[in-house]
C-alpha cells in the first residue's frame, strides 16, 4: 500500500475507535480539524519507509507507530498555537484550532491527541505484545522530559537556553523517534537509525527557521519574522541566511550518508533528497537558481 | 511497604527519570508543582488497595498504574485551572501551576505528565511485559475519548451535556480505571472490578459538587458557587443538597457491596467507609449530629 495511504487510513482507523455518538461531539470536531487534512506527514512518512528499509515484517506496529508519531505532532501544533504560546491564528492555510473551536477545547484536542496516540500504539501491537514496550519508550522520550518536544516548547520559557538543545529537542527529538520507531516496529536494531532521523530533525529545524526568516507564502504556516520577534533562538540569527542554507545543505547529506546498508536504501535515499529540495524556500530556491 | 509511601515512592522514581540537568528547569519545577505534595492521592490508593485484595503478584505493575493514575490526575488538574477554563489561582492552599510558573508551562507541565503516566507504564512492566497493554487501554480509555477525564472537561463545552454522562466521564472514568487496573496489576479478573470504581468516582463528583455548594474551607480546592456561577452541571442543582447528600451515602453503600468476594475485601471496606466520611463536607457532617 502506498505510505501516504497507510498513514491516512491508520489515522483515520484510531478516530474511528475514539470518537462515538456518546462522546462530545465538538471535542472531536476539534481533534479531526488538527490532524485532517494533514501536512506532509513527514515524520510518519519517514518512520514507514525505515520499517520497510527494515523489512516491515510487523506492518500494524508500523502503522501504530506512524501514527503515534503523527498524532503528537499534531498535538504538538495545536498547542503552539495557543494564545499563550505562538497565537497563530491560521495552520496550513486553515483557522488553528484554537481560532475555530477556542482555547479550551484547543487545549483538550492536543490533551486527547496525546493520549490517542500511545492508545494507538496499544491497538497496533496487540498481535505483537513485545514490541509495545519498546516502541512507547522510544516515543514517549521524544515527546516528554526532558529531551522531546514538550521539553524543546518549554526552552522557550527558559531564560536561557542552547541552541543546539532546544532544537534537538523542539524537532530533532521526534524525527529521531520516527526513525528508530520505524526499525523497532520492524524488530530490526535501532541504534544504526538514529543518526538519520537527528539529521534530518536538523535540517527539518533550520528550513523553519528560513521560512521565517525569509518567508514563502505559499507553504509556511506561520507569519514571517515572528521567531525574531519573540526573540526565539533560530539558525539564521546565529548563522545568517547564506550560512543556515549551507547548513540545511550539509545535514541533508549527512541524512542520506548516515543510512545503513539495508534492501530499501536506495528509495529512502531518493526520498531524502526529494525532501531536501522541499525544504529550501521557494524564494531562496529561485534566487539561487 | 504503606500504600502512601509506596504511591509516593513510585513517583519520586519516575521523575527522577524524567528529570535531568540537561532538560528546561523551569518545567521540570512545574511538574512537581503539580505532583508534590499531593491530595489524598485517592485514585492511586484505590488501585493499590484493589491490586492488595487481588494478591498483588506484581508490585512494579501495580505501582506502575497507581503512579500513572495519579500523574493523569494532577495533569488534568494542572489543564482545568487554567485561565481559559476555571482560572483558579490556587490549588490546595498554593498557587496553581499557572498561577505560580505562567500559562505556557502549565500547558506544557500537563501534557509532559500526561506523557510521563504512559511512561511510568512501560518502565513498570519490564520484568512483566504482557501486562502493559491491558493497563495501557484501561488507562487510556479513562483518560481519552470518547468517555475519559478529557472528554468529561470537553462536556463543558458542549451546549448540550447529559448530567450523568458529563460526570460519569469527568470522574467516573479514572476511579474505574483505578479498581480496574489495580485487578489488571495482578493478573486478577477485572470486570467484577467496575461497578467498585464507577461508584466511587459518583459519589467524588457527588462530593465535589457539595462542596462547591456548600463550602468547606479547610478542605475544598476552589471558590464556593463556582459551579453555579460557571453553569456547569452539578448534582446540588439537580437534587438540592439534601438530596446530593442521599445519593452520595447511597454510592459508598453501593460501592462497598460491589467489592468480590477476595481476601483483602474487609481492609478494602474500611478503606471506603473511612473515604465515605471524610467526603462528607464537614460543615454538613456537623450539622447532622
Amino acid at each position: 500500500m502506498d505510505p501516504m495511504l497507510r498513514i491516512e487510513t491508520g489515522l483515520n482507523m484510531v478516530f474511528a475507535r475514539a470518537q462515538a455518538p456518546s462522546g462530545p461531539q465538538l471535542l472531536g470536531a476539534a481533534m479531526r480539524h488538527a490532524v485532517f487534512p494533514g501536512g506532509a506527514r513527514v515524520r510518519a512518512r519517514l518512520c514507514l519507509a525505515v520499517a520497510h528499509a527494515c523489512g516491515d515484517d510487523d506492518q500494524a506496529a508500523a502503522d501504530a507507530a506512524s501514527v503515534a508519531i503523527e498524532l503528537l505532532h499534531c498535538a504538538s501544533l495545536v498547542h503552539d498555537d495557543l494564545p499563550c504560546f505562538d497565537d497563530a491564528a491560521t495552520r496550513r492555510g486553515r483557522p488553528s484550532v484554537h481560532a475555530a473551536y477556542g482555547a479550551p477545547l484547543a487545549v483538550l484536542a492536543g490533551d486527547a491527541l496525546i493520549v490517542l496516540a500511545f492508545q494507538a500504539l496499544a491497538w497496533g501491537t496487540l498481535a505483537t505484545p513485545m514490541r509495545l514496550g519498546p516502541l512507547l519508550l522510544t516515543i514517549g522520550q521524544a515527546v516528554g522530559m526532558p529531551g522531546g518536544i514538550i521539553a524543546g516548547q518549554a526552552w522557550e520559557s527558559e531564560p536561557n537556553a542552547d541552541l543546539s538543545v532546544y532544537q534537538r529537542a523542539k524537532t530533532g527529538a521526534l524525527f529521531a523517534a520516527a526513525t528508530i520507531a520505524g526499525a523497532a516496529a520492524a524488530g530490526a536494531q535501532v541504534q544504526p537509525w538514529r543518526r538519520l532521523g537527528e539529521a534530518l530533525g536538523e535540517a527539518y529545524q533550520v528550513a523553519d527557521d528560513l521560512l521565517d526568516a525569509v518567508g514563502n507564502a505559499q507553504t509556511t504556516d506561520k507569519p514571517v519574522g515572528r521567531d525574531n520577534a519573540l526573540n526565539r533562538p533560530s539558525a539564521v540569527r546565529a548563522y545568517g541566511v547564506q550560512g543556515a542554507l549551507a547548513l540545511l545543505e550539509s545535514l541533508a547529506k549527512a541524512a542520506s550518508e548516515s543510512i545503513p546498508d539495508c534492501p530499501g536504501a536506495v528509495p529512502l535515499r531518493a526520498l531524502i533528497a526529494q525532501e531536501a529540495r522541499r525544504l529550501v524556500p521557494k524564494s531562496l530556491a529561485q534566487a539561487a537558481a
